[in-house]
């Protein structure tokens, strides 16, 4: 179907409730290092409650390494998400196959990213001046229900 | 635009993170008592950060208060969801002013209202035989998005 592609995720909590998101869907959580936690620690296991050992986790160890080994050569298949875009995720044409991507909770997407792959970013719009980001296991849900959305529509 | 009702929330931190995604997206939050925890508590705050305070926060006493104090007389406002539903909540039509209603975290929608409101009960399509609920926050930050998004077609 789709994948989720966390880059240097830094709070374990959230990737554990991005890992429970994702076996909801069926879909593979690839992580790409370093993180900001030890995979093993218990809050990851804690948050994806008993759901964990279900997940298809795919780990890598760079950027080069999750283009080379997952064999990306259409861009059109990246769909990165940031607070500040141009375009919103409903703008966004997703495909089977696609490749979700989200930052550290703090950094974010790494500007060389950002500016090699600039006509592929989306956001969650929203409303308030009071507020510059959802939480994350928040943001990667809203976008993969999304994702499943438009895809169950193509098939 | 619409709003959250969450009815009898059993846990802070998912609370305080549902508000921040309705500060996002500048709608109110409407919380049904009794709760699991003191609305004071830090952890709500926490997990809202410091963007609580620019929450619309509404708190009724019981679901018939909820009813006669937002003068709720047409049914097709209201969206309830639950893990178990004939409905995807992508079948579901959101309109303005439309009420995206959730149970407690263990407990879910009562029994009395998913039988009187059988007919508008939607969920979140899962694809695991593994897993039974998503986090709650991630439920309704996707529900609310895409409420936005079909309002948005809308206007």
């Amino acid at each position: 179907m789709f994948n989720i592609v966390l880059h240097c995720p830094e709070i374990p909590g959230n990737t554990g409730s991005i890992g429970r998101t994702c076996v909801a869907l069926g879909i593979p959580l690839i992580l790409i290092r370093p993180y900001g936690f030890e995979i093993t620690e218990k809050s990851v296991r804690r948050a994806g409650l008993d759901y964990w050992k279900h997940l298809k986790l795919i780990e890598y160890d760079s950027w080069n390494q999750f283009i080379n080994l997952e064999k990306i050569t259409n861009n059109s298949k990246l769909f990165f998400f940031e607070n500040q875009a141009n375009c919103t995720y409903f703008e966004a044409k997703f495909t089977n196959g696609a490749y979700l991507i989200f930052g550290g909770e703090t950094k974010g997407i790494p500007d060389n990213l950002t500016t090699q792959y600039s006509e592929h970013i989306y956001k969650l719009p929203m409303n308030s001046p009071h507020i510059r980001s959802l939480n994350l296991s928040n943001v990667v849900t809203a976008a993969a229900y999304e994702c499943l959305r438009q895809t169950s529509l193509l098939s």
